[in-house]
């Protein structure tokens, strides 16, 4: 079974909204094991609309379409579907009287744009919608499906679940396929590949193989089609406890989950708190950190340390230590991660120094150079980063490190509580 | 002039990332007076690339395609482009130079599928990507052009700014146009609209005017058309000036600018210095200072004080101040910002403290409910905002906002400077 997608917009063909619909469409036909074949964003004219239409179904027997209805829109996509079937519109009573009572409960009248969204194309089913005034609908013709939504994501998002979904699940019982995502931090893409090069020389057909990377991080997925849905959720399983052979220490999750979420979870888990001391990174790492909702619970704060008095003053860093190594040494990156852990009382200490760039290098520390360091009930660690002129990309890839240090460590306390 | 994105990946078609790219470079083509007909999303196998290429140019002499260039097996996309011109791939041996030296600068060794990734289809031309390994291609054919470019955001906008886009202004020479931005912080979108109503009723036909808001900030663009470049220029500029007089309170800048950006060069002309005291933003107002280069110049350093110990030992926040109005507080926020102002002896302390959420609100301080405080040479002031149950979107409007206090300070010193 495959399906495709049709935004209309020309908010997304101007770049004045990225299309955050598709990719959640996208997930949830995945898990339904229907193929999404193409997803097609397309103008919000008539022309345009009955074009990727009849393009669409030539390939597919289920379209998706969002955008387009509502009451500040032309309404030009209901009119478009209708041409496209060769009907006419009737106006709907129940969805009137619906509106209505939500306009009197929100205190507000009722405007002829809002009236003129009660007029639907004949032949469509009306899918509820909870969130909003314009329902979804479902047309059915010689057994090919088009659903048509609203492109404000709540309200898309509560018809298909409330309504589109389960429909699906009932009238497309697809070709069962299944997923896994292993999520690694440490190497880089090409390197990772030729570590599972054989796995992946071996194996079977109906697997293939993705590499996604991002910024020091790479997500690996294995994607399965055949006949017995429970056949290839055990196939992967196998496979993915395979990878985890040639890749466990580079593994640091599965499926959606993120670096900073997985190590919130294991602090907990652990009972252990952290706090940071920056300077390249300026304030990012403890901003991955915070961006997991409870962080509260192990995170207790970070000193941000750009000027050399505030790594002296605030983080305890010896005059000493910045006179003869310099700010960007792992003499200094090592007691600014002791310091903060001292100064927040915290079980871990993690520290970045380096030059963010694009200018600022010397010969002996050129642009790129940057020094990590963990101080943690594992002891001590620092290491050291060359990386290329782009500052935000520098800050972005010394924050995942220094993450992976916590990870490392983290793997190392658990090595020592099974020995 | 028309263009269609092609993006390639199945990574998008099963809804795992979510496609940044196209409206990035929608936005850059609609800039250039290319409008963007449609964007198609395609998985990367051979029959889709050489499928989306062979309908994309039915109907337009330019594409866009990213994704699918990289170093892993993945990457099929140039040998479908290779057979969709029916030519060879060559193998590039300044491209195999340049990883080379890469590598070499990165202390890393190459791997075979880094020496793969220097075949190139016989007719492309190469566009240096300075971000990242796989550089872009242009591909030119019977007056129709293809560009393929890696997905990497980063290294496909680094493609797009240096190759891609000086290339297409000079290949499509389209009708002249000219654009203004100017960027406003503080109103919202409508208010900000009723406020230049006139003006815009006003606007001559071949002017038109867009609002582009993104969290607290609001973009305002005009794009004129017409014969004489020159001529539209000085029109624009004109208009530039017209709107001043209805928004100058709001506006921060103009054109490609950023808060931070501005904020950072008006302290550095004023010889300011600034520290931030960070609870619910957590480094974000931080991250967002020393994401502009030569940030040292006028950032100390920061506090970044979740846990409450942290405002006391690091800050000194009155424990009493604490435990009669609480965290989340006019009275603490000001002690934060007059602390950090302190403690790092900075012209300027800026401090939030709020429940950023999804949890953790009180009837009396429901979830979204921020304090935001400045300390500076124009004295001390708080502000409150409420805002809603999402953390990420609550933790970057209100770094805005708190970006926004520095600005109205550095608008009053410079007219009590006048005076």
């Amino acid at each position: 079974m495959e399906a495709i997608i049709i935004t209309v917009g020309d908010e997304i063909l101007i770049g004045q909204v990225v299309d955050t619909n598709s990719a959640w469409i996208a997930e949830q036909l995945n898990l339904q094991g229907i193929r999404l074949r193409e997803i097609h964003s397309v103008s919000d004219t008539r022309e345009a609309i009955i074009a990727a239409l009849n393009r669409a179904f030539q390939h597919t027997d289920l379209i998706l379409m969002t955008g387009g209805l509502g009451p500040t829109k032309d309404d030009i996509t209901k009119k478009a579907i209708a041409d496209y079937y060769e009907t006419g519109m009737v106006f709907h009573d129940p969805t009137f009287e619906r509106i209505q009572k939500l306009f009197e409960r929100w205190g507000r009248t009722m405007t002829e744009a809002h009236r003129m969204q009660c007029y639907m194309p004949e032949n469509a089913k009306l899918l509820a919608n909870r969130m909003g005034t314009a329902p979804g609908m479902w047309f059915e013709r010689d057994g090919k499906v088009l659903i048509s939504m609203p492109g404000v994501p709540y309200e898309m998002k509560a018809i298909m679940t409330d309504e589109a979904l389960p429909r699906l699940r009932e009238r497309f019982a697809g070709q069962p396929i299944a997923h896994r995502t292993i999520l690694t931090v440490g190497e880089g893409e090409s390197r990772l590949a030729a570590r599972i090069q054989t796995f992946e020389e071996q194996l079977p057909e109906n697997i293939s193989i993705a590499y996604l990377p991002n910024l020091g991080q790479v997500r690996v997925r294995l994607t399965a089609t055949g006949h017995d849905q429970a056949e290839l959720e055990r196939l992967l399983d196998a496979k993915v406890e395979e990878i985890r052979h040639y890749l466990s220490e580079f593994i640091f999750g599965y499926e959606k989950e993120t670096l900073p979420e997985v190590i919130g979870r294991r602090l907990n888990a652990n009972d252990l708190t952290i706090a940071t001391a920056e300077s390249c990174t300026g304030g990012y790492l403890a901003h991955l950190i915070t961006s997991v909702a409870g962080a509260s619970e192990y995170f207790k704060g970070s000193v941000i340390a750009y000027a050399n008095e505030v790594k002296m003053h605030q983080l305890g860093v010896q005059a000493d230590t910045l006179r003869q190594y310099g700010a960007v040494s792992e003499a200094t990156v090592l007691e600014m991660a002791a310091g903060v852990r001292a100064a927040m009382h915290t079980d871990i200490g993690l520290a970045t120094s380096g030059i963010a760039g694009p200018d600022g290098g010397t010969p002996e520390k050129p642009v790129g150079t940057i020094w990590l360091a963990i101080d943690g009930p594992q002891g001590a660690h620092a290491m050291k980063l060359q990386l290329g002129k782009d500052r935000l990309k520098n800050i972005e890839y010394t924050a995942s490190q220094a993450l992976n240090l916590v990870r490392q460590q983290l793997d190392q306390l658990q090595e020592v509580s099974k020995i």
